[in-house]
């Protein structure tokens, strides 16, 4: 069976447990009297072998506010472990990762609230989705978490980051609680058609996403909000090839890809001056390659596709398009011959004829039909930046070849 | 004032009729003891100077049909003029034409009919319109006619044959007797919006073409069903432009025209083998037009203007596309992932991903995508003809110039 397979490879082993558990004892010294807790997939049990980070929340009363988290209890946390390997980020506010043994455990700031839809941050949240997922599997179930979170991987819709939109780990263990197992969330998720309810709890509001799962801890908040219909249907369309022809390729795809270039294809590749954080840089760019989408469709060029990957500081957007060649003029339609604007037309107009439809008709001249300037025009990033632009020929870049090929190995 | 002079050039002088009534004497000796009359605008009065064919026609009893008229009634009169300098040509029925001194005579069988309304063929109408017109048109009226005939000449929306799909004499001569002059019909057409009801009778049967005038001698018959939209909105133009600034262009456009090429532009000339009847020739030359701008279309080619002139035998077709390079692929749209034709659709495609908005998308090959091609293939002649075709890149034509040029030089 390939899931038993998969498991062999993903499943930890009480030797990793013993790593982390050892790298955790650093920590606990560190946060000594502190009120603080392993959260995460880690506590969960639901983790992934070699490929998990730890989560340690610090507790403040709910009283201190959100300014006391993100400078007293920041500073006293960074005082406590600033000899280590450490670096701050930013989610919803300031937390620090150290590394210790190449694991990376995140320490976070979180009020102390009653319950769930209390919580005054968003990682306030975290404990009461910590008890309710502990309460709710049992070792089997969670079993079935990391064969859904690696087939999610496999397929590229996990992770709740903006460069993905795809599925929190918060949310496969909901759809294992809901469905009951692995196989079957496959075979729910294949009959998908969204709006898509999937209700353990009711919920308090009225959502408009297109797959909803109200949070059992917090009802009025949609814990799949932010999964993109992209990553739904992708989901929905592996589960049902899935389950028709069974591989290891939907978990690891491994096949290297090969691809002629088809249309004009144009390649952007950014270099971020700056360090930012990750949902920042990928919000400004899903921004751009909306924008370079819609601007080079208004400049009448038709797009094939628009795609964006990398990193935080390199980043490449890859433009296809059906012809680069559009032309410097277009066929401008004018108004009927009775209209009382034909004369305002003509005026403003050259090449002007009359169709047999009776309309006014007239050439006009592009503003612009250049698609490399026009794409470079439409990235808007806030950090500064260096960009190399040109018209692929052919390549040996496997991203670049996946994004030619587009089907997705475990597709065809 | 521009209609003086204009008149000045077009009206006939006495030595002009002369030498009219000069060829028409031998015209007469030849068809004597023959039934016959002669019609159109020389008898009406309403002809051109150096711009007119006479048109004598033989009538036959009604009880003869058809098929005598083709032949026993055409053979007897090819005998009678068979030692001049004569062709045969085919309107709805054969016909024979003959050159005199430079001065072509067209000499018409048809049948005596009644009324009107009891035409058997086309041409048994004539002798109730020549009857119509002359009892309505006084001498000021003839030259108003003149007027119109040769403004809708200069702008090209004069001649009922399928090749201009525009104005008749007896049409002119309808709306000057309808409106009274030139300036009042201009004055009138300048405010036209279709459907364009002129009612010198009641209308026997419900019209639908753009513009309506029945027949005065035959109310079931619109006379200008085949004017097409495009004449009837460029003459409503020209004559609110003239009525605003009164130019000798509108009447005789003279300046010669300059343009560069914008987009690309093919250029087909065709040159037919067989001699064939104008109409004939030009109906399929106006259906090619038509199918090539669709096939274009259709193949993903975006058209500026498809155009076609020459005479019967020698024929231009100029294509004008925003590009010719249109690119070997473009984009498919396919269905929703949860659609049952998915798996059909995955099937039978190549490069397939899923888009944002949960549908799934695949390249294709355009099945052809080089326009000249496509333009030669719609070309639908029934008679053998060569072709020549090219790209443009620069040209002296006067045609192709008007062409690239469009706008009319009584227009801007």
């Amino acid at each position: 069976m390939i899931e038993e397979e998969v498991l062999k490879i993903i499943k930890p082993t009480e030797e990793d447990k013993k790593g982390i558990e050892k790298v955790l004892e650093i920590i606990r010294e560190r946060l000594n009297k502190l009120d603080f807790e392993v959260e995460g997939s880690f506590r969960k049990g639901t983790w992934l072998r070699q490929d998990t980070d730890i989560d340690v929340f610090v507790f403040y009363p709910k009283d201190v506010g959100k300014e006391y988290l993100e400078r007293n209890a920041l500073n006293d946390i960074i005082n406590r472990i600033k000899d280590l390997d450490y670096t701050l980020a930013y989610a919803e506010h300031p937390y620090v990762i150290v590394n210790i043994n190449n694991v990376e455990v995140d320490i976070v700031p979180a009020l102390r609230v009653e319950s769930g839809d209390k919580a005054i941050t968003a990682v306030d949240r975290t404990p009461f989705h910590t008890k309710y997922v502990t309460s709710h599997l049992d070792e089997r179930g969670k079993d079935e978490v990391r064969l859904l979170k690696r087939f999610m991987k496999g397929i590229g819709v996990y992770g709740a980051e903006l460069k993905v939109q795809g599925f929190s780990g918060y949310a496969t263990e909901l759809l294992i609680i809901y469905y009951g197992n692995f196989r079957k969330v496959l075979e729910e998720a294949s009959k998908w058609k969204h709006p898509i309810k999937i209700e353990l709890t009711k919920p308090m509001k009225i959502f408009s996403e297109p797959l909803i799962i109200p949070d059992p801890v917090d009802p009025k908040r949609n814990v799949t909000a932010a999964v993109s219909l992209k990553n739904i249907a992708t989901f929905s369309i592996a589960a049902k090839y899935y389950l028709k022809n069974p591989s290891i390729e939907f978990f690891f795809p491994s096949k290297k890809v090969e691809e002629k270039v088809k249309g004009d294809v144009l390649i952007l590749r950014l270099n971020l001056d700056e360090k930012s954080s990750e949902d920042i840089v990928w919000g400004q760019i899903k921004r751009s390659v909306n924008k370079i989408e819609r601007a080079l469709k208004q400049y009448g060029f038709r797009v094939i596709d628009v795609q964006a990957w990398g990193d935080t500081n390199n980043i490449t957007i890859a433009v296809q398009l059906e012809s680069k060649n559009i032309g410097q003029y277009y066929l401008n339609i004018g108004p009927q011959y009775y209209s009382q604007t034909i004369e305002d037309f003509i005026q403003k107009n050259d090449n002007i004829w009359v169709g047999e439809d009776g309309r006014l008709y007239s050439i006009k001249e592009r503003k612009e039909y250049d698609a490399e300037t026009i794409a470079k025009k439409n990235i808007v990033l806030k950090v500064k930046y260096n960009i190399e632009s040109y018209w692929l020929q052919n390549t040996e870049d496997q991203q670049i070849m996946k994004f030619l090929r587009k089907t997705p190995t475990w597709l065809k």
